[in-house]
């Protein structure tokens, strides 16, 4: 009978069927990388503190890191049978090392070290992908940059609403995106922390020094108790929901290019070699890139509901449920990496058509605000202006003018304050130069916004 | 440049990482013998109707077959970098066939051919599901026989509610099976549908013959629309939902085996083989299984929220994110599958300790809904008895004592109908017995239940 | 001290913060009509069963007839102290009758009371959707009969794919709401059962007859496990889903109405009574309406979630986790039923635009997939086909042509299998026609559907 | 025809189901302070700017404080045919100004407006919020200090794994909540910003000071991007997801107080002004306020998934699904106000049982890994070490023992390395002694933990 690193207590061998049920090794050999380096550090403390001795500490690292480097080189077999990837590493370093091997587990749980693995793991994941936003934003800055004169609609309820600047539009998903880069970069303080120490649940009978090994592995500090520690899942759902939200901000913007580039909006075109065809209508080039990363927000906000469902109701302290938090956590990663770094290039292949986007401003009515904004400062009320203004474009509606197309005295028949002036506040270009308001539209705001980004992006 | 089987149009070659990024043959790739299935079905169709030459059909079907070998086989070589498992198989057909293999797409698209696939899958899956719950209800109606005669409390609030007999207990998972049957069965109506023949979203100018594709793939029918037809994903988002029911039935019964085996309650010894240990605690066995079953229900309650999201809002017809349906689909037939497989081998590895179970409906107050009863068949109003037992509970705690250990004069004390015939309603036993209303509790009703369960599970 | 109706074995009187906490009547008056219909079934059993006499079934049941008057006409003062209508209908009743209504809780619990409430209010909500869904599906029916000849393009990837009549695709959802009816229907097998009889938990010691019951309430069954009874909550969760899964079916609608409803697509005008304005933008006219019902789909799906969290892992049998199911079931009922409503009305208040729709079909190569089945007729294979007419779309794209606008020997210059026939094939018209597979497109099949609905529908 | 506010370009009242449909004042009306709030410091900078004059801005002021009192004292009529709060108040305040009060909305739009007061609201809300989780961290650490000796098994998987303090055990959910402190803090620094003066998507053409605003509202800053602040709820969202975490944390100290207050662990009592009974069984004694807030976290999370639901896909700017944002976080609110005060009350409501902790301690080998460490001490591996514990404990089942039952030839039997001194070691108070290592259960330790918690708490 092949014992477990448990068996001693047991007496029959576990099922063939349970051994394959409760492996996570299939998906947690990803964290093998962050499992050696929590060994090394906590090999270098138990070395430190006198646990064992200076040799055995040079024996033990020198195996892991030779572990580690067969890993790389893909000469490291994977014993499938393992539980865990914390298991098969602690195999593997018994067979190199003999009975000396067996030590690195003093004071420590597999309970302490697979939260530390993951932390390592959210920590590298963080990091990458606060980048890829900023080559998100970077390729955004860009397209809002070369793109700076393009007038077009701006929409609510899909409705012609208002002129905007193309960048001012862009530059939305920018603002987006920094509070996306604000929240992973506060949960980093909350994933940054070393849980080791705690072992099962109620800290370890070692003198081990946990300070050190938070140093060590470039962490912000210690978990401040232990039976919290190996139950805390908290790092993992806040890294998952921020991504929810970004993925979300990511599937908006996927709705529009979508949207810009039927046929009837016509506002965009993606370049060929980021768009593909059907295998049945040979005319078709379809945007498949923000269709797929917009289908993808599912999957994270799956992923979220998921891991919020098993952790609910949990007593302390470690319960297996929880090896189910890794799957979605890796799910949501990749998801989250890919759709970045594909949109960053996509960004890259859009043409805006200009002709299109002005055409569409100079149909629709959207310089009604204005016209209401130019009543009141002949001194009518808001409100009487909206009522006056909603009459006029009824009226042309009817005559098929826009409101430029009126004569002066087609809209002095509304209103006696209407006077020539008026036609200078009815161009799209002048509407945007008007919103100077912080934070608008006016070419001034967003001259000021796209240095901003700039500067943030150190471009 | 290598074209795409769509390339026609397209002045450049798909970025790479546009390739990688919409290619789903890494997980669609399981759907493999369900395309074949499909192609062979619509060969001979196409042969039936003179759409191709009956040789055409023989040599286009024997390649069908010999690629199905091969890939059963596994001498079939995967090439990773087409887009689907569709566009594989096509690709692997024109090799083998020349441009003969170019016809087996007419007058079909991928978006009715993807149909086809899953929900043939989906049709197989729900059948294997339909015999692993069969399974796990087998085993509960063992446990339940086997125990038979076992008293045990029942609980409302987690709290001692009244003694029931274990196997009653049991049976209600039972029954909740069977509701997830019948859903499923149901399901199957809407899920064995044949969308072939829609094309790519308004039918086809080809002679097919669609009833003849549904008899021979044994469907029931075929899709009334063909735009519905491309763009319908209810029948995925059914089986999940379903599925997600199952789980959280299963969560229901884990929870139970996780409490039942703590060492408070001490209701139940899982066999060694079917428990783990601790990497650090010696003496640890956990009950591994039902908690990473209950951990398992947020993994599909995730994928239903997943795929809901996904097609949440989406205009007609096809379009590129329900892609995305695949893979929690997927996931959810694998946890099903392994879910339900492990708890009926886990159900055999269960022991009830009789003895345990007793003593616990001995104290705690069960009987007193009979003592209640007791007094209502002696012509108090219902709502006067539970105020008086209310009383004598009181009483009865305080002397630390339980109803039976009062003696007559103590419970005449709060109502004189009282007799000595009460100690016989103060009997756990007796209480089951009394309980014989149609689907009580009472030993008759029991084995009415479980000669109902054995002949429906045909054993 | 005012003791609760299970007040007898406490101490001291619940915290006033804890009776609001646990009070559910606020909700749950909205069962009042249920609750009282089950105690008449209740209490003319208990009479035929000798259980009470005759003249006092006769006194309970005038006492609950008239409490049921007084609600409906609000004479009834509901005392905002009890803890929930199943307790407040109690008190009224034990009021009019003295000691004689404290009997009609005799062998019943809230436990069996409450789900059989719920039930009968499901039933109702269920029957009354099912006349709203009819009332929709009208409207979607007379839609398409009224524009039956109007061609539009169908989409894929929300580009232009091929035209189709505007009728099939508004049919569409009527097949999705065919398959929602179909669901609700086959979830009243599930949820017109009658759990009464099971009590608490464990049956009753009560003659009662439960099969009277059933009959009595227009029931089909009776529940087959007593302890599954009072804990089974599958009923609600699968009306939700059925009502997500409807509203899914709905949101798709209304993503399509708003983009048509842009000035962009142009496709529809909502009149003006469907509409709304904006506080600031005197010229706005939103589609409101389908935006809200589209928002609304969140709002069920999130419904949905809730009661499946609760539910996970509840060991048997009643636990008070499970009060909360009733807030998401009414508000799904209410927003399926107003979403509805709304909806059937909004159909009728919308235009097509003819022209602007002919006009979509007449540009970006709609009839592309037919040259290829062109060309497929004339002996080639349809890959090749396929590529071919991608590289005559190039073409004419080059020359800002659409393919009809080609002459033949520009088309005979990529094939010499291209006749002058070929321009038949080119008439979005007779695109149409040429899709007589059934469920497609062609007018004969619009036709049999538009008569299959009408049967269904009965007009 | 009473024309809406936006009424002027419309030619048919709406529809009356269409304004009951639309109406959001059935819930916005809880944010008339804010609303009034928010008009308040609109209409001082306004009169600021000279946008109106000075007469004016009092005059409007004091009509604006006049409603507020009115709504404050209960004599405003809520007129329900109105759309929104905001439209009531501007509509109340012309009823009080006349026209003048028509100024009130100049280079406002209502999507600027409701963001604004969303955004008072959560401000208020999470103000609260922090207070309500430290009364509630007050009530845990008075728990936890006045409970300060008690020892109790530490559990995994639920299953008895190492000694513990009571105190220690509470004080992880202490940190939970520190946890949940500092994200509702760092959100308040997203929710506290102005969108005012992004009017309807664009900004305004006034002369508005929106720093001004800022200031006199109380807020950190202003957005920056107008079209982003109009469609931004990212700061509901996470206030949301925040609440669903600490709903979770909450929902595991209820499902362990829920099985402590089981008759079979029987750890603790909640006073009976804390518990409920039963309709029908007169024992009945249950721990309902756990129960409910535990099934409560089922219904934040539906909220959750509610709105990310509803947000994802919207394109730029408003959309009307966006109203829907409302309802999910107002009982988002409610929920967590009313879970957190009443949890504070129960902590308080809550008897340790001694002498039931105590024993549970002592049996179930809870000192096997300290058994191991000693042997680790005496120079052998911690892996053979936990084998040979393993062995041991087998061997003390069979002889019915707990480990410090054995006697020292039975124990040297497996290892000559135990000598007589460990049986210190066995005793479940020394094992908590030895556990110092930061953060664990070793009495030093968790003094410390309460030390730390005082000064947080100020007590």
């Amino acid at each position: 009978m092949a014992k477990k690193l448990w068996g001693g207590r047991f007496t029959s061998d576990t099922h063939d069927a349970v051994n394959t049920f409760n492996s996570s090794l299939q998906f947690d050999k990803r964290l093998w990388k962050e499992d050696i380096q929590g060994s090394i550090a906590y090999c270098k403390m138990l070395g430190k503190q006198g646990i064992i001795s200076e040799d055995e500490t040079k024996t033990i690292l020198s195996a892991l890191k030779e572990i580690s480097s067969e890993i790389e080189k893909g000469t490291f077999s994977f014993d499938e049978s393992s539980e865990d990837i914390h298991t098969l590493i602690e195999k593997a370093l018994i067979q190199k090392t003999g009975t000396l091997g067996e030590k690195i587990h003093t004071g420590r749980s597999r309970n302490d070290q697979i939260v530390l693995d993951v932390r390592l793991y959210i920590k590298n994941a963080t990091e990458n992908i606060l980048q890829l936003i900023k080559k998100f934003q970077l390729s955004l800055f860009e397209l809002a940059e070369k793109n700076q004169d393009l007038i077009m609609p701006g929409y609510t309820h899909l409705q012609r609403a208002q002129p905007v600047l193309l960048a001012h539009h862009l530059l939305a998903y920018y603002e987006m995106t920094k509070r996306d880069i604000q929240r992973y970069e506060e949960a980093l303080k909350r994933i940054n922390i070393l849980p080791l120490g705690s072992a099962a649940l109620a800290g370890t009978t070692f003198a081990i020094d946990r300070k050190f090994l938070s140093k060590e592995l470039n962490l912000h500090g210690i978990t401040a108790n232990s039976m919290d520690a190996v139950s805390d899942r908290d790092f993992i759902l806040e890294f998952i929901f921020i991504s929810a939200l970004l993925m979300m901000h990511l599937s908006r913007l996927c709705e529009e290019l979508i949207i810009w580039s039927t046929q009837e909006f016509d506002f965009i075109e993606i370049s060929d070699s980021f768009a593909t065809g059907s295998s049945i209508m040979p005319q078709k080039k379809n945007p498949d890139i923000p269709e797929l990363i917009r289908g993808k927000t599912g999957r994270v906000y799956g992923h979220l509901m998921s891991l919020l469902t098993t952790m609910k109701g949990l007593p302390l302290t470690y319960n297996k449920d929880m090896q189910e938090d890794k799957e979605p956590l890796f799910d949501t990663v990749d998801t989250v990496e890919k759709s970045l770094s594909i949109f960053s290039l996509l960004l890259r292949e859009i043409d805006f058509k200009k002709e299109n986007l002005k055409k569409a401003t100079e149909s629709g009515y959207l310089v009604a605000t204005d016209l209401a904004d130019y009543l009141v400062t002949k001194g009518m009320t808001f409100r009487k202006a909206h009522h006056i203004v909603g009459d006029i474009i009824l009226a042309a509606q009817k005559k098929n003018k826009e409101l430029h197309q009126l004569d002066i005295d087609e809209m002095k028949h509304f209103s006696s304050l209407i006077e020539k002036d008026v036609y200078e506040w009815l161009d799209p270009a002048s509407c945007i130069e008007r919103r100077n308001s912080k934070g608008g539209t006016g070419s001034q705001e967003v001259k000021k916004a796209l240095h901003t980004a700039r500067k943030e992006l150190n471009v």
